[in-house]
């Protein structure tokens, strides 16, 4: 029998950020947890430890994959430090690992994890990030946007 | 305050064995799981699913760092599937996933995981693996194996 | 005495594209030829197979970095091909291992490498691909491109 | 028409070692070159470098795969340095890109390689390294060595 596996969301977004978009992760990686779900990230600061945050004040597992060696490098809502030591290419591993995808506001490395996401067809949910056309869904409020993704998720497996 | 973060071990060893190497490769994942700590794997059969299977069976938490790019290739006792879609490549990163690292008896993948813990100073504790050299702790009973593999671990960190 | 090294330009773009388009990506390989540059690109069709003609027409050196593990999925105009077996992850190194990089259109992969050069702040030129904001230098000519991408890559060594 | 590739050989070995080994390496790398082969290596210093060294002397093509993101960490004998920021992991990559690869004595990175050649069954012959069973050519002369490696990839392509 096959295991029922939990569906994964990635968050992902900006490493520094304001205070009021770690709480917007914060929400989204909360709902993701309530319904069950497991949040993958890259593991460090700003939407990552939001994301996180909010994931593991609801009880949820959290998964961080990160660009350096050293797994303390982890933010402390982080459950599983998976150092890479790939640097940057570990953006591609966060997006490989997700059902869905949701994104925040972030510079280049998110703009990477949002072209992967589509390259690799996964769902892909953006709270206010890149505009990059119709494969999008663009959602403003972060429980919503991750309520689409935990569907979208389910559809796609 | 940082998250005291559960002792990670790294169980490798071939992909296809018999039922007596896969029962020992379980013996190690329940008692790592049994003392807390989490096993991560290459995710597929053979060692890495009895591994897991011990591990489930202790009620610990099983990560399996996959080939290719379909979680569902994971065996029935993974917990948290992680497809990469990079090959053999991701041998490295289940051993970097890892504060030590038990090897079974298997082909040139283990080899290849086995030279990568040594590269990277993981603690190396050997069940009957390649023989190469005093870097390594030769150990018989797969129990045994684990416990100090667990111990070697903490002193790492 | 440290060797004077070539410079070397990525060019990137659809697998699949227009035979006018090839054409431009031909121009611009043809260029940085011309001027004594290695164009490196993903080594398959379109944009790639443009890119690695024109170099080898004007005598240049072509490199190729697959995404899969058989190096004779080249096109025939490959040099040196690398097979990496790594998927799209090597679209990260294709951008790694230039000194510039220029975009002509393509879909998401291009977006990826587009994100990764401007990532690892590497010179950016674009004729007519992905707009991502004011790092990017855009020029509409594929010539003109190539020329500026070898200025920038100079200037940036 | 698909281009005649040239053969490519991996050459890999320590990192730090003498100057009797260093020269061991040249020959095999001069012997390559003068064949019409070009030499893949890690980029670095001890092996790599005299094998490096040795091709660029008989006037072939050296191709260096570095773990770093920078290409001036470079020998000053790599034609072309592909930096990866991958770390160790780009052992891998050394030996995707080669047809056959030839092994000095080195430590664990050396053995990793060694490893991988083995799992991707690529032809491998040893000049005094690792000893990992009859998968492996053993051969003293380094210059012999380089002489069955090319006929082996010859053979295998």
């Amino acid at each position: 029998m096959p295991a029922v596996r939990k569906t994964v969301i990635a968050i992902v977004g900006a490493g520094k950020c304001s205070r009021k978009l770690r709480d917007m992760a914060a929400a989204a990686g909360r709902y993701v947890a309530e319904q069950g779900g497991v949040v993958v990230c890259g593991g460090m600061s700003g939407v990552m430890e939001g994301a996180a945050r909010g994931a593991r004040e609801a009880g949820g597992v959290t998964i961080g994959i990160l660009p350096g060696t050293d797994k303390s490098d982890a933010n402390e809502f982080i459950d599983f430090a998976l150092p890479t030591g790939f640097g940057e290419a570990r953006n591609i591993m966060v997006v490989r690992a997700a059902d869905a995808v949701i994104a925040f506001p972030g510079k280049y490395g998110t703009l990477s994890e949002m072209a992967f996401a589509l390259k690799m067809k996964k769902p892909l949910v953006s709270v206010g990030a890149w505009k990059l056309g119709d494969d999008i869904v663009q959602i403003d409020d972060p429980v919503e946007a991750a309520r689409v993704a935990l569907e979208m998720a389910g559809e796609n497996q």
